[in-house]
């Protein structure tokens, strides 16, 4: 059997072994249109920084080693620019030939990825516009870096974007970041990474968010980059990270099915709409875990795992890719950035019901040195609990924490089961009662009605025919507090009983603390004490400073 | 409703605190025996390390602010000496009276926890002799470091004793630790931890592994152990961590049933045998999540939990609680020790069939910088790959994998889970295909047939009438290797398949390299070219060396 594989990267090159150690015999060819194969994408931004100083570390295995260990076929500089089904043929370019030829297969995977997108404005061929995608994209900017670039404006504030904006720092530069969106991480609810736009601002770097580039225009050596706010920014360096789009062009040239976003469309074996062919990686359409509709997900896990299941299914096992939720996570200086599954937005834009808690725990016992608070926020159904996504940005444990949420929701957990959920724990790693565990224990209390929320976002709408209470201490509300706010610190609550009822005069309670304990157990206080109309504020005083008040 | 609450660290605490949010109306009296509750037991090797030098960050909350909050009549030094589960009085004796009272409850929880274990040896009284249990026994450890102590035996090389260790070295003293098992961490497979008891051996301890504390006789200013490998040690200080037992001679007075293991029989309420008495913490005898047999497991994450559920049920609500699975985390200076499920001796204990496999991943991208092995074994059922159990030794990453595989044990995966788990993946934090994928991977190769191995401690016997074939490269090889291996490196291997044939002369054949991922692919290989006895080394030479070999 002669297999083909389009594209020598993660998917491409994760089949391209699995084959080989499953089929000893099999011809496995492996069609390459760049200069390398199993290369790092992930690291690339590293590499601009100088974290990863060697060229050769983002080489994860060599074409030599690859040849020689998997025995397999396997050619660079060899473009795919048509496929003919019926014929089982790929037409392939090379730099070499100057005709291309046909080369015939029996099964074909297609893995050729995502391409960058390219902003379809005046100018964005100047050679000072890159984006980071491929090695040699690399290699061109480090050369403009090495030709004295002193500034740079980075385009979309996603994953990329941020990571080479850390990395164009490193480097000297002084950057500038344009991003269409009113916040930086798009994929990301607002709230949750307002303070990573703090925290890039107080690195030095100039925000234009809700702005995007118009055009480019050379002026000496330079460019400028003109915004819709009216603003221009000259700059040595423009770096398009706007985002990627699945490589389906030859795909659907071909006459294979696209998804209705752009993907190829596969089933559950990753077969395309010719059995085949497969598909795998950045180019086809997934199943979103949790909203069950199609998604695009160009992340490297998924193509790797894709990869490998497309092997086994060719080769007569019964794999099955059942879905991708989206895992991701960034690291913007000592802050990480992370999340799987649905975010508020992509519920509300796909219409689900869900439920919200916000929560700031420690990352281990506060009696332990060095506890680092992280911002966690879990969304949830209300019908029955079921986990539907989790965002968290901190320091040391949020990788750790989005890790074991994303197990959770792969294995349709609720948020009672985050309750019962025994991690490890010891001073130096943890709490006895974990922020998952705690997670649970808070949106368990809001689904079966012990407590009842009011919502940073509300405010101050909610509040106007309202009475809000700030149960924290005096020195704390003398610090800061919402203008509107009376001051009962919690200590005090069940003997002030009385007067609050008189100051209340029927008017709903809206409690506020720090963080949302304390508030929480005024609640109780309260809703046992005759008051009726009671609400504590989610993630307290931290998450409503997070939506900007 | 009056309810009564024998002790008040973890679970009786938590029960305390839950109860008063979800009741404001009810009577709650916790009676405490010592001066101290709500302390973190978990911190006071590190109090004694001087890493948590405050003394008052131990006590997590203040009886007064335990009192305030959550109106509770918190009475210290009050000790419960019987229950009359017939009249349902409690009898306490306090130093302020002279003759013991008895005083009615309507709901009893008894959250005693457990005691420290005592050598009944000759000696075992003596005044520099101490547990690490409660903050007094603390204070009179740092009073003998005080009044010079400058040697110490630790008896037990188990969590507290580890820390404890760890703790005594950093205020300088001199440690020797003497241990039953012949290994550390005893709950831990030996394999996993040869390399812990090389960590502390590095670091000055002298270990006495398979040996036991006979008596301790004064002699000056100090004691002198004697061993049962008839060395005499003389030290200033005695640390004994031989493990706990459920304080559960109270309830067993009172006419509450045991468990066969010696702890308070509950229900999935945590009801005793008296449905008006509860039972939580380290007293009780729980459900083990995989063996589902009775076990004692004293840790601080189920205590809490366990209060929880007490509470609410106390109230009306259905809470359970299902089972503990026993996930331990230990720090040794920089190396983590951690565990959830089943181990392979207890596997064996309970004569359950299980399969194993090893692996040695890093925690995150090799060509990021400072990557840290991690060693992990993974335990899975043969039937269908259901996960019973893991261990993780290693450095940066091991409390999140561990954290990962409880979370999976909990929701009842099977190893084919873990290889679609989408962790959360860029270069400071993981691999593309994460650790836990890997596990899956090779986990599910095992189980399909994709692989067969031969294990570390089934050597030199396996390999006897076997040809040993030692795939890693001529320089590793020329380091180090098995006296009757033969070299023949990965990258040779598919034109030397004749000479090895005729090498083979029939024997079977045993591979290794130095994890275990080049003899695996060499295995795929000779399987496929006529070898039909052919196995691959589990762990490779690592895991090898780990037995002692």
């Amino acid at each position: 059997m002669k297999i083909m594989i389009i594209g020598g990267v993660a998917a491409g090159m994760s089949a391209a072994t699995r084959l080989r150690r499953l089929d000893e015999h099999a011809e496995i060819v492996v069609l390459e249109r760049g200069e390398y194969v199993s290369y790092a994408n992930c690291g690339l931004p590293y590499h601009i920084a100088g974290t990863i100083a060697e060229r050769e570390k983002l080489l994860v295995a060599s074409p030599e080693y690859l040849r020689q260990t998997f025995n397999l076929d396997l050619r660079l500089q060899h473009e795919v620019i048509a496929i003919d089904p019926q014929q089982k043929t790929v037409t392939i370019k090379t730099p070499q030939q100057p005709t291309p030829i046909q080369e015939r297969y029996d099964k074909l995977l297609i893995a050729v990825g995502s391409q960058a997108l390219q902003l379809p404005i005046p100018g964005s061929d100047l050679p000072q516009i890159h984006t980071v995608r491929t090695i040699p994209d690399v290699d061109q900017i480090n050369q403009l870096l090495a030709d004295g670039a002193g500034h740079a404006v980075v385009i979309g504030a996603g994953y990329i974007g941020l990571e080479t904006i850390e990395a164009l720092q490193q480097r000297g530069l002084t950057v500038e970041l344009v991003e269409l969106a009113k916040q930086v991480l798009p994929l990301f609810d607002h709230e949750m990474v307002s303070e990573v736009a703090d925290l890039l601002q107080q690195h030095g770097v100039k925000l234009h968010l809700g702005a995007s580039a118009q055009r480019f225009v050379p002026t000496n050596q330079q460019i400028a980059v003109h915004l819709s706010d009216g603003r221009q920014i000259k700059t040595d360096l423009v770096i398009m990270a706007v985002g990627v789009r699945p490589a389906s062009q030859l795909a659907q040239t071909a006459g294979l099915t696209l998804g209705e976003r752009g993907g190829i469309a596969v089933n559950q074996h990753l077969q395309t709409s010719d059995p085949a062919i497969y598909a795998a990686g950045d180019v086809i359409e997934v199943q979103d875990t949790v909203l069950q509709q199609p998604a695009l997900i160009a992340l490297a896990g998924p193509a790797n795992r894709q990869g490998r299941i497309v092997a086994e299914h060719m080769l007569g096992r019964s794999s099955r890719y059942h879905s991708s939720q989206g895992t991701a996570i960034v690291k913007v200086h000592t802050t990480t950035c992370a999340m799987t599954g649905a975010s508020e937005k992509s519920l509300q834009r796909a219409q689900r019901a869900y439920h919200k808690i916000y929560l700031h725990p420690n990352d281990h016992a506060g009696y332990y040195p060095d506890a680092q608070p992280m911002h966690l926020k879990l969304l949830f159904a209300p019908a029955d609990g079921r986990i539907l996504g989790a965002q968290i940005v901190g320091g040391a444990g949020v990788d750790k924490r989005i890790d074991v949420l994303a197990t959770a929701i792969r294995a349709k957990m609720s948020v009672h089961d985050l309750t019962e959920l025994e991690l490890a724990y010891a001073p130096p790693y943890g709490s006895a009662k974990d922020p998952i565990n705690m997670a649970g224990f808070l949106a368990s209390n809001l689904l079966d009605g012990t407590v009842k929320f009011w919502y940073a976002e509300e405010y101050p709408a909610i509040t106007e025919h309202a009475l809000i209470v700030d149960v924290r201490n005096p020195d704390e509300y003398a610090a800061w507090h919402i203008p509107e706010a009376i001051n009962l610190p919690l200590a005090e609550l069940r003997t002030a009983i009385p007067s609050l009822k008189a100051q209340a005069e029927g008017r709903p309670i809206r409690l506020h603390c720090m963080v949302g304990m304390r508030s929480y157990i005024a609640y109780r206080i309260l809703r046992q004490s005759g008051f009726t109309n009671v609400a504590t504020l989610a993630g307290g005083a931290l998450t409503l400073k997070a939506f900007g008040h």
